[in-house]
């Protein structure tokens, strides 16, 4: 499947307002990689796929990652990790994308992991601060970004973090493994 | 050794400034045993020797970590959480005192665990909020405390999470599953 229609086959995935966001995404995708040295056509192509599942039936999601050995950890958290895992398992079976560097980044684009990918961390990093995304914070992480890929997405993952403990609700333990790893490489640096 | 007897050695490790934060945390300890149904004892011993090796030199508090299979990651995360290991130790081979519950609510005051017993969960919420402590939330933790040991402690990891989020530090992972383990206890109630 080519790119027009692989963009095709998303939009009708989602209502428009994600489609724009995903847009967003792309565009956001591939000036990091073009800025940071990471590879633009892969980081496009994670980009239009990432959000495949988001507006599935939540069920759908689930049932997706309970039958197919996925984390089964996830479906004790928040259901915004769910697609994420969910659309790099379609990607690959129902698009036949089979780059796992294009997988891994559409599955860890919410949660993160440890030792990143620099193509997890631009798609990661762009679903927080493509241009549609208004959220407190959201210009820090953007000044960040024109220096930093680490930086920018632990000022990422903090916002996650804060909103989630503003909510009362639980942390899924890899964002925070994904954080801890990240301040120790920027350390390193 | 008898409690005063006791309460001198500890006194002896700490500034006076110190002290009278151990002399709030066993009057708190007790004051939520009594609220809460908990055995007042044994949360006193905890209390009096929670802090006791909290102003060693930093490298002894390692060394007895390192020397004593005490839990080695604990070496990679922030100081402030080996003072507490080091004190069960030490009130262990020091002190004589073998029963676990009271080692346990010394070992886990900072940290916390996952399934915490109610002595885990009194000494740690007395430390986050004797009468000498003064932070921001600090009085939202008490009026919790009211009620429900959860909430409050809910509340006292959330004030430590939200202070290493803004200073840039990572997050000791077993803290985020203590606090998740707290958030599913208050939803089962």
């Amino acid at each position: 499947m080519n790119r027009e229609n692989l963009m095709a086959a998303v939009k009708e995935q989602m209502p428009e307002r994600r489609w724009q966001h995903t847009l967003g995404v792309m565009e956001t995708s591939v000036m990091l990689a073009e800025r940071f040295g990471g590879d633009a056509v892969k980081a496009d192509i994670a980009a239009i796929l990432h959000d495949y599942c988001k507006y599935w039936p939540i069920e759908e999601q689930a049932k997706i990652i309970r039958e197919n050995g996925l984390p089964q950890d996830l479906l004790a958290f928040d259901k915004e990790l769910w697609h994420s895992h969910a659309g790099a398992f379609i990607a690959k079976t129902q698009f036949g994308i089979d780059d796992e560097e294009i997988l891994d980044a559409i599955r860890y684009h919410t949660s993160g992991r440890e030792r990143m990918t620099q193509l997890d961390k631009i798609v990661c990093l762009a679903d927080y601060m493509e241009p549609g995304r208004d959220f407190p914070g959201v210009d820090f992480i953007r000044e960040l970004a024109k220096s930093s890929l680490e930086k920018a997405l632990i000022a990422g993952f903090d916002s996650t973090i804060s909103f989630l403990l503003s909510k009362g609700k639980r942390i899924y333990p890899l964002t925070i493994l994904t954080r801890n790893d990240l301040i120790e490489e920027v350390q390193k640096q």
